[in-house]
């Protein structure tokens, strides 16, 4: 045991529960429900994981030992490539990074289903994800990162709360991994645990920065099998830096967020923000540092770098989330500033960072970058050309549903490997539809900003078409909606003029020819 | 002034105000912003929007005279099929019924958005809706029906409550239109006015019966322009009696509610139950009314003649809607056993009855029937064959998005013209996705009920076909969802199969021939 592990461990009885890695691959059995603490590829397990996947490669039983595995979001990459390509995930539930995930996912091989970021935590506490497992309906075994424990037995968790509350209240066995190479995050988190119905009660935050839970996890001890020391950090790569795109996406924003005060939709400090992960979500960021605004909140569900610099710049006030996600870089910063950002950070259950119930009441912006949008402003946020799944839903619904404004910022058009324009952001018809045209304010790319809210779809489609879809793809989106609308109107079916037989031909173009740029209609 | 206006007036002040309904007609002028109460086609100004199209029609000032129309929900049908006749609808949302104005949608001549229920108030309130009305961003005039004025001036409102709290507060002038052909409804509501962020705070119920709002509505005296005296009833038709097929769906639901009792998913009482309008919704009432089920509760938009008999049945202990939507029969029923009624039904605000934290904190069971799902689990709620309003999403969003457990009923075909079994309600693709995969558990039709709870795109659509398809449409999509396996296995994308250039080849067909029975599909 290292000295450092015995200090990070303040509850006596637990000192006697601690094993190696190693010594733990016997509990793992073929066919398991298997819970990770993590979220955005933060926070969760590494030495369990690594030694399970150790034992797999070593003793060649690639396809005979696999689980189930639910996480609250994504994975660490690494990890989760080992598994992926080590055949270890029957199943996986519901958000996930990496090629060798995807391609588990897109071969086959992985059982996954995406699922709003806020659901799935107590869609798993109903028993939803267990309906066919044998015996107790609760996971088999959780694996939960931490940066202690506290004297009565809790877990301090570490840069994510994620699924954690629900994952150790409905495991059978419960398996720590203190990271002793990481920090105590000690006062970072307000954790709420999951209540079922008819006994739920109100989450009483009135503003992005009250606290209503408990600043650790508690666990119930009998659960906990074995205390493991881990030492690996998470893989975080570098963000990706914004460029002229994702800029000019950012000033037409702040230009409208600008004018919403200035019509007074909207508080001098706007309303708690909201944004993705990515460069558009990056530049956004950083323009807001560099504009007037001030007194600004981050109501999100995972911080990254750019965060470190918002709040450098003074002009935000403070940010919530259900993870922080930073760099080596990042997370230096971080703790050299510790005492300034932990007044002004709160890491929450990703049940809370992402629920309506708050989301709405606190009158969030929510922005987040699609796959793809239609005319009539449904996106998919999930699947390439409907099929192919990316990453999946995460908590994108949850915010766009239940925001005060509701954003989709994307480039206008992505290169294919032929053609420099070969895919339009804006389609006739999204091949997957995650986001209702009931969900989306506006649509913003590099080209402008178009502003939906109050207008029927046929308005819907021109503003689309005319501020933000490519100048390559505007004859073309414009082609086919006057088609679709002479031909609905000898239908009689005016409201949303489609004409099914084509709405697609932009994707099955770009799938047998490497270009969304048909040639004709015809 | 009739001696029962009189009585109906407690508030000497707006004694002096009353007017004629012809008189008012010079306040209204072409494109101005107009909001009726009312929701589900009951509760709304009867007096003066027949005044108006009287005018329109006797000085033939079609397409002279329209306005931009916001009701809460469906407006009077008998009195918006003259509207839209007489051209006088140039927009419309979120919601409508009956045929006159869906042609006026359907042909162009009304610009219809819809909205789900929950949001459209509160977007009001935001000033999404004038953005581009010059001067005041309130609504030009609001007209709202009530069955009193209590003594300080606050509206006493009939069978529903809807959207009035929004329209009177976001208003510049009120007609209110007190109708002495109804019995008071005082006691019935619970009424929360509108708060903007960042001032909102929780709406503390923890139980379907709570009440935490006012009894009336409060208006702002020095708004109200005229009180007019209304004598017509609501046009409420008969409710679609249950019939085989959907009895058919209510056992299999009921079935499924026992099992879920049974595995400890769900309390013996059930969850509240939201149910939607139809045979279906009608037949699910019918089942649980004489199902062993007891104390069981009811939180919806909407309470039909059926929830009477629920109620007498001794099994229903609570009921809480925006609106009481009952033929005149059920009326007489009501106002006959109203103590015993009237002590167990609330009629709220629609951003509350539809609100994601109360739907989610109670833990909802949200029934709704759509126009198709697809294999998937996508549903249409909206379009058909993607384009063709039929009335709006409604509250299906709100419930179905935030419900613990979500339920799609629908039966498995539809005839055509041409076909008794023309339409299949189960696509490859929906033709219009409304609500997602990420939000429906339960698929049901007469043919079966799809568990869909946990599982992978792949394995939902092999058990949606199994269960709920129509044997004639089996084949037909077996054969769909085989073929685009093998396509997509060739491409690598195989999390949600499709084959895009086939994927809407039955909604052609049906538009070509009348049918969605291919004959093949190469």
């Amino acid at each position: 045991m290292s000295a450092l592990l015995k200090q990070r461990i303040r509850y006596q009885p637990f000192l006697e529960k601690i094993k190696a890695a190693e010594d733990l691959v016997p509990y793992f059995k073929n066919g398991q429900y298997i819970g990770w603490s993590g979220f955005t590829g933060v926070g969760g397990p590494k030495a369990v994981p690594t030694a399970l996947a150790n034992h797999v490669e070593q003793n060649n039983l690639q396809g005979q030992l696999g689980f189930k595995l639910f996480v609250g979001a994504s994975a660490d990459v690494d990890i989760e490539s080992r598994w992926a390509d080590l055949n270890m995930l029957q199943q996986r539930a519901p958000h996930q990074v990496g090629r060798a995930i995807a391609n588990s996912i897109n071969d086959g091989r992985t059982a996954f289903f995406d699922k709003h970021l806020s659901m799935f935590p107590q869609d798993l506490t109903y028993g939803y994800y267990t309906l066919k497992k044998e015996g107790s309906k609760n996971l088999d075994i959780s694996i939960i990162e931490a940066t202690g424990i506290d004297k009565d037995g809790n877990i301090i968790l570490g840069p994510s709360v994620g699924a954690s509350p629900e994952l150790v209240t409905y495991s059978d066995k419960v398996i720590i991994e203190v990271n002793t190479s990481l920090p105590s995050f000690e006062g970072l988190h307000d954790i709420n645990m999951p209540v079922l119905p008819p006994n739920r009660v109100p989450y009483p935050a009135i503003s992005p920065i009250d606290r209503f839970g408990t600043p650790n996890l508690p666990v119930d001890p009998s659960k906990v099998i074995a205390i493991v020391e881990s030492t690996k950090l998470d893989t975080v790569g570098e963000n990706t830096p914004s460029d002229a795109m994702s800029q000019a996406i950012a000033g037409h924003l702040i230009e409208f967020f600008k004018q919403e005060v200035a019509a007074g939709r909207m508080p001098e400090n706007l309303h708690p923000l909201q944004s993705g992960i990515g460069n558009i979500a990056n530049a956004v960021v950083e323009g807001l540092a560099d504009s007037h605004f001030t007194n600004l909140d981050v109501w999100t569900e995972v911080l990254q770098d750019s965060f470190l610099e918002f709040f450098e710049s003074g002009k935000l006030r403070s940010a919530t989330a259900t993870s922080v996600r930073l760099t080596p870089t990042g997370f230096k910063r971080f703790f050299n500033n510790w005492d300034e950002f932990s007044k002004k950070l709160i890491l929450r259950s990703q049940v809370v960072s992402n629920h309506p119930e708050l989301i709405r009441r606190l009158g969030v912006i929510a922005m987040n970058t699609p796959v793809e949008v239609d005319i009539y402003a449904h996106a998919n946020s999930t699947n390439v050309n409907g099929s192919r799944m990316l990453h999946g839903i995460g908590g994108s619904g949850d915010f766009l549903r239940n925001s005060k404004l509701s954003v989709m910022h994307t480039p206008s058009s992505r290169p294919t490997k032929t053609d420099p324009y070969g895919i339009s952001c804006i389609v006739p018809f999204a091949s997957h539809v995650d986001q209702t045209e009931h969900d989306l304010d506006i649509i913003v790319t590099e080209q402008g900003l178009a502003d939906l809210r109050g207008l029927s779809p046929k308005d819907r489609a021109r503003v689309v078409i005319d501020k933000c879809a490519h100048p390559e793809y505007k004859p073309i989106l414009t082609e086919y909606l006057d088609r679709a609308e002479f031909y609905a109107a000898k239908k009689k079916s005016l409201h949303e003029p489609h004409i099914l037989r084509d709405a697609f031909k932009l994707h099955t173009n770009l799938e047998d020819k490497g270009t969304m740029r048909i040639s004709s209609w015809e």
